[in-house]
């Protein structure tokens, strides 16, 4: 497998960097190699041009979060815990990454339709997740056992994701971990029968 | 006045349609005279270039909108009943204009820092709006009132903003405004003590 290759990590890190820095149209693949330490060529040896490294990006660093996030879901007791733990685990990645904050919240925004889709069809995996939390509350009673489970999935990620990007414009000048709290709060009121 | 020449607004509505179309960055100005009907001169005695006219055209038709607003919030009984009437707007305006749906939901989001202060100084408008509306059903005790207005915002604009957006993803497949009710009651209850 390409991806176990040493310099396939490498080459995602430093397109995180390189993406949030200059943005992706302005990202040249030269650039990325270059934030790599590695030549041009050795980029299309793992990738078949910039969309591909803008798509693996997001595809290798939601692999990683769905995985913790699965193993907190399966340890976790409530439902309400398990959808703090989503919602905390959120904040505190791209809290402590402004890189991958700015790509996750700005770059990977992509209006190109074909490129969205595939970005998208990523994201549905975090959904995914999101909605199982969701259904399993509305079943125990935790959650209003009447609400649209796709309604509740889009509140509860369209406001992470809000409150994220209005953090990454205000060029992070507060800290976004404190937010959280105050997000579950809200967030857990409105699930609520 | 420019703004009150009688070709501006025809271009402003061409340019919702030319940038649906093709896409904000496929969308030359001579693609948006096309559609207008006039020639490419003419659209320079209205526009010093294509950000001009992305940002005009968010700029007059967020004016409409915020304009009767205002007015629904002046003639507006409870905070609750208000906030609804800002949802219901929101909702019906773009569900009503697909094009400018598609416009307000993928071409708005430039990750270019210079543009995208711009449309966000612009959404300020809205926002202060709904700012307005919070604060005021927290001093009357119908919102929770030590909640954060600002988390509050984003919770309602978030959610307001994603459900729209699948919509528009799911290429306008069902009913928007049968889901309106549903956000309504779900940020409502988030909102409350
Ligand atoms: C074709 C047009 C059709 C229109 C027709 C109408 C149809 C309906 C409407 C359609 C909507 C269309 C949406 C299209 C928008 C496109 C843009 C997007 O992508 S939107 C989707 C993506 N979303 C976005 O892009 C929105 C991103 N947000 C923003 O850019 C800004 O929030 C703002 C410009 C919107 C307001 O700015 P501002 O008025 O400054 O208010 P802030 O609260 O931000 O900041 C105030 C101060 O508080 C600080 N602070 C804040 N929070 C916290 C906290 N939790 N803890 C501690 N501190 C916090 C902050 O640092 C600042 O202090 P300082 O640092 O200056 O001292
Ligand atoms: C660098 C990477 C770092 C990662 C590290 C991890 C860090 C944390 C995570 C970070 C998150 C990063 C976010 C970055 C995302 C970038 C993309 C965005 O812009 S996101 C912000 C903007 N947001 C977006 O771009 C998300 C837009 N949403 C979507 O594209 C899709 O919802 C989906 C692909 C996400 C799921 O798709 P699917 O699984 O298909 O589920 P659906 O529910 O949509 O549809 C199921 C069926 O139900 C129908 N239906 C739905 N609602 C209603 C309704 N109310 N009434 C009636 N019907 C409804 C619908 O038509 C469909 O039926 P049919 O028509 O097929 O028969």
């Amino acid at each position: 497998m390409k991806r176990d290759k040493p310099k396939y990590k490498q080459i995602i890190d430093a397109a995180v960097i390189a993406i949030a820095e200059n943005g992706y149209h302005q990202a040249q693949v030269s650039k990325i190699a270059k934030q790599a330490g590695v030549a041009d060529g050795t980029i299309y040896l793992y990738f078949k041009n910039k969309e591909d490294i803008l798509i693996s990006v997001f595809r290798e660093k939601m692999g990683v979060f769905v995985e913790n996030l699965r193993e907190i879901i399966d340890n976790g007791e409530s439902s309400s815990e398990k959808l703090s733990q989503m919602i905390d685990n959120h904040f505190n990645v791209l809290a402590n990454d402004r890189h991958l904050a700015t790509v996750t919240q700005l770059e990977l925004r992509q209006s190109n339709k074909d490129l969205r889709l595939k970005i998208n069809s990523i994201l549905k995996e975090y959904l995914k997740l999101l909605d199982e939390i969701l259904v399993e509350g509305m079943l125990k009673g935790e959650f209003n056992s009447t609400m649209d489970v796709r309604i509740a999935r889009q509140m509860v990620f369209g406001t992470i994701d809000e409150t994220i990007t209005t953090w990454v414009m205000n060029e992070f000048r507060y800290d976004l971990i404190e937010t959280a709290p105050k997000v579950r709060q809200l967030l857990l009121n409105g699930l609520k029968g």
